[in-house]
């Protein structure tokens, strides 16, 4: 569909004053008597003009829109971390261009080159390959602010983040289960194949939360004086099947753990599905501890013990932190490395 | 953050060209050597400097961006409607524009004026009070194409819009109770105020969804030969503890329902949670349906009988008739008003 867009001088045509006189009337700037600026504006209605952003913002330099990419906008984790960048963001006058990865690095790449090409103010993005961070380098060395979130990505140390402290967080999940007298403890985790380098101890940045999330239970059996018995580290993939059937695995060993960290809701799903289908209790027979503080944790008996991520939080602090950036007249400042608290909730899964 | 931002002047320059022949070697077209052009590229990536998409917008008039407006982006329903629209137009070259409205008329009208303003290509429109589209009327009217989602909108019926059929909807899941013997059905919904409007049998546009439900409901039970009982008609607002008090009153009744239909998915959790605390047996004292298929509702025991939006498929086919309006050079065509069927999804908390 193509219909004629009024311009400023159909306005000034339309009105019978010049296009300079026009432009004053309509932004409210410079000297335009009353009754001029009431014909302007009747002309402006009459044709359905409609000021041009892209024209203000080539020459303001400043698009008041900033990009956010994220890898799932159905997962409610991130669709939760956006509402709160939207509400920071917005009532500070700046749009959200979004853009959905799907996780695949090729469409992050090209989301970041498309967003730098709008010229966003700046990017909170939450990257599909915490290894990968070229593209990112690029569009900050061009000028463009860039916020993490989630997780940290190599090769861009000076991007600020804003991060949930995984370590801790699946720490204290295990540290609940070693008090509560457990000894044999499973995790279901997206990087089992990961297990080595994190057992090496690594801090590097380009670590998927997953990642993190095992570190963490690996430290935690440690500090505990347990060894880490790799029978008890299941594999799956992000979907709740693939975590039913790790959970069938660690419930079918010869010596099943009395107890299991699901590193986030959807495996966390998949694992309490498989404990009811084999008719055992929890806490008293296995326990179970998830992430994330999703409706169906507390409607289901017993309740999911969870670790409960600061999600909104997490967006909020995010939407500020870019604000910031965008606002900074002086030039590069320290990156601000921010690391959220999650917190454990005890419930009926653990705790009898 | 401001940094020096390279232009096509800056790059003509150090490359030793005029600022025509820089435009054709970044741009690909027409007559350069191909020294000339690797010299104008290297002093591009030199200088970092980015196309300026703004510019080309302001030439060839499209900016290749749509915008999306929904009230809550945290709710599934939006989010994964959301992912719909992404996963339709990401691939052809369109990005998103996203504006969270909070359920504000203020904050819509205000979304719908920026992104007017900042050239989107088209718009896909959750309104926020679906009697109010002047501002919608008012885009159209400028030339921006508008598909509207989930609800439709009065005074905008040229606009193209995707929803679910919510009268049949409802009308299947009350006619789903009503096989199974049930005669005291109560409703829990948002738009019991709406009780007297939707009895008159309105067929007008601007009705929320809830609105649309609760007159499925009625027609349902006239079909079924059933009168309207005013007390099993229980309002709640859009939260948990509010539909479990809804849920608590109805069980309360001297003559109480035996089976009860929520109108949304959260008001479901809530009514579920009622019928838990109050130690009644799904579906032998109580039978209850909601709306969307969430991961609680197979968790919890009896699972919960459910009517299932093609939530996904709305976005999508959102997305679809927008790239179609964009793309259509001829003048105006009708309408569309496509309706997508709900399904029912029969658990065990209505089938025993």
């Amino acid at each position: 569909m193509t219909t004629h867009d009024a311009s400023l001088i159909d306005v000034a045509r339309a009105a019978g004053v010049s296009t300079a006189t026009a432009g004053r009337a309509l932004g409210g700037y410079g000297q335009v008597s009353e009754r001029t600026r009431e014909r302007v504006l009747a002309a402006a209605a009459e044709l359905g003009y409609r000021p041009n952003s892209l024209a203000r913002s080539m020459v303001t330099g400043s698009t008041h829109t900033i990009g956010v990419v994220v890898t799932d906008v159905a997962n409610p984790f991130f669709a939760t971390a956006l509402r709160g960048i939207t509400d920071v963001t917005s009532p500070a006058g700046f749009e959200v261009l979004l853009a959905n990865t799907g996780g695949q690095l090729a469409s992050e790449q090209r989301a970041v080159t498309v967003m730098s090409e709008k010229r966003v103010d700046g990017m909170i993005v939450a990257a599909a390959r915490p290894g990968e961070g070229a593209h990112l380098r690029h569009a900050m060395d061009a000028g463009v602010p860039v916020v993490l979130i989630d997780r940290q990505v190599s090769g861009v140390p000076d991007a600020d983040s804003i991060t949930v402290d995984n370590d801790h967080a699946a720490a204290e999940a295990v540290a609940h289960l070693v008090e509560l007298g457990h000894r044999r403890i499973g995790v279901i985790t997206e990087a089992g194949d990961q297990l080595a380098r994190v057992r090496s101890g690594t801090r590097r940045r380009g670590l998927f939360p997953s990642a993190v999330r095992l570190r963490g239970y690996v430290s935690a059996l440690r500090s505990a004086g347990l060894d880490v018995d790799e029978t008890l580290v299941a594999s799956a993939r992000y979907d709740r099947e693939s975590a039913y059937d790790a959970m069938t695995r660690l419930l079918g060993l010869a010596h099943p753990p009395t107890a299991v960290l699901c590193t986030d809701n959807v495996l966390a799903s998949g694992a309490y599905r498989a404990v009811q289908d084999r008719g055992l209790r929890m806490p008293a027979e296995v326990s179970l501890i998830g992430f994330d503080d999703e409706p169906w944790t507390t409607l289901v008996r017993p309740g999911l013990t969870i670790v409960e991520q600061p999600t909104y939080e997490l967006g909020a602090r995010a939407g500020r932190q870019l604000l910031d950036r965008i606002a900074a007249t002086e030039g590069p400042r320290r990156p601000q490395h921010i690391q959220l608290r999650a917190k454990l909730v005890a419930r009926g899964s653990t705790v009898p």
